[in-house]
């Protein structure tokens, strides 16, 4: 699995705890990080570079577990190699389409993932009668790097971000990014108990157990997974911050070069 | 004259400002940004990248308007070419302590400016008597670069940044990161009318026309200057952004490669 920096691993936490046997190896870009302001053209490129590391590696599946990248660059990665290639949006997407009462679904990413309409997309292939509202809430992924995940501010960003969506009279919301889960909290208080939230990550390492069973590729042995991490950029940096998202610091992070 | 992203359009307006017959070429490393969490050795090899491709535009001399990159790649490239090469760091560092009455200042810059010590280790070597006290503000640079220069989000998060220095009883404030003259008006009204504000962009404007007088290297035509911007990604986002520094969208900006 890749992403463009530590957001990936609300994915990875997911990951484990559905597939605790499965050997995980993650690369976060932190040399290139954040991809959420970047061209197409570039995080197409990027991710390019990132499923090449892990290819080398010898994946039998590749989890693109960056919203951003996953909205512009899948298909392409897709095309590129012969494992499957899951990215976070359609899982999101389909879980949000089947539990909306009122077919009014926000979604709320990167300026990135919310210019490239890639959820639009996704929603309308399942049911085009569905509105999709979309709102990209740039100060949510700093302020979850840097662990501010209660207080006012917090609080008073979340509303100015979300008022918009709740006015439109939404029942579910996706958090289209992958650092947003750790903003549940404020990011439930205000939309209140009638919007349902959809966590992409779950849904993500849940459409993986399935490929992998599907696919009978489930690793068997009875001992608990390895997990290997990679940052381009940083490692310090990348523990430091991974705390706020496992609860733990990862044991060991290597750097290579961008 | 390059910066991380729109960060060095704080120091290119003084610059014109001052300097209004000198044409001026401004590079955004905005396919890297932000330089603040990276290495110290990435930041130096994207510095001497960006430098590269100024000299190859026949430049006479080089700002580095980005406080990270001075911080710790300035002696590198200042070895690398026959050129006058100029930080942001020293000038200011210079200005707070001819002003500073109780030698205590305080310095606010990026995690990387703040943890690379470059401006104590100035500060100290014009005065070792003085106390300093440095604080990282990482979620200034988002909000100035959402235009959230007002309201009670970035008034709460300056106090949140800012306490501790007032809490030292500094009686003057180096803005190390080229980002926060745009949220002045809050960083002023959070420290009160004691403490002075060092604004580095404008001393180091002040320093480069010393520099050029000195050298008789001022423009003479009576023409105004022209300015050329680039950027390594994302020039439409750039253009957006730098209406929140400049107060005008600049009239044409050119993509290259990273």
């Amino acid at each position: 699995m890749f992403d463009s920096g530590v957001g990936g691993l609300t994915v990875f936490k997911e990951l484990i705890r559905l597939l605790p046997g499965e050997d995980i190896i993650y690369l976060g870009d932190t040399a290139r990080v954040p991809y959420g302001t970047r061209s197409a053209n570039t995080i197409i490129r990027y991710s390019l570079e990132n499923t090449g590391f892990l290819i080398d590696q010898g994946i039998k599946i590749l989890v693109v577990a960056c919203n951003t990248s996953s909205s512009v660059s899948l298909p392409i990665l897709a095309r590129h190699h012969g494992i499957p290639v899951l990215g976070v949006i359609e899982p999101g997407a389909r879980r949000a389409v089947t539990i909306s009462k009122n077919k009014r679904i926000g979604v709320i990413g990167t300026e990135g993932t919310v210019k490239s309409g890639a959820y639009e997309r996704t929603i309308h292939a399942l049911d085009p009668r569905i509105r999709v509202f979309s709102h990209a809430c740039p100060l949510f992924v700093p302020l979850a790097e840097e662990g501010w995940t209660d207080g006012p501010v917090v609080h008073l960003t979340a509303q100015h971000y979300l008022t918009p969506l709740t006015e439109e009279k939404i029942d579910t919301l996706v958090m289209g990014c992958t650092h947003y889960p750790i903003l549940k909290g404020p990011i439930m208080e205000c939309l209140g108990s009638h919007v349902q939230l959809v966590n992409s990550a779950e849904e993500t390492a849940k459409e993986v157990a399935h490929i992998l069973e599907n696919r009978n590729l489930v690793h068997t042995s009875s001992s608990a997974g390895t997990y290997r991490f990679y940052v381009t950029d940083n490692a310090e940096r990348f523990r430091k911050v991974a705390t706020h998202f496992l609860g733990t610091q990862p044991a060991q992070v290597d750097e290579i070069g961008a």
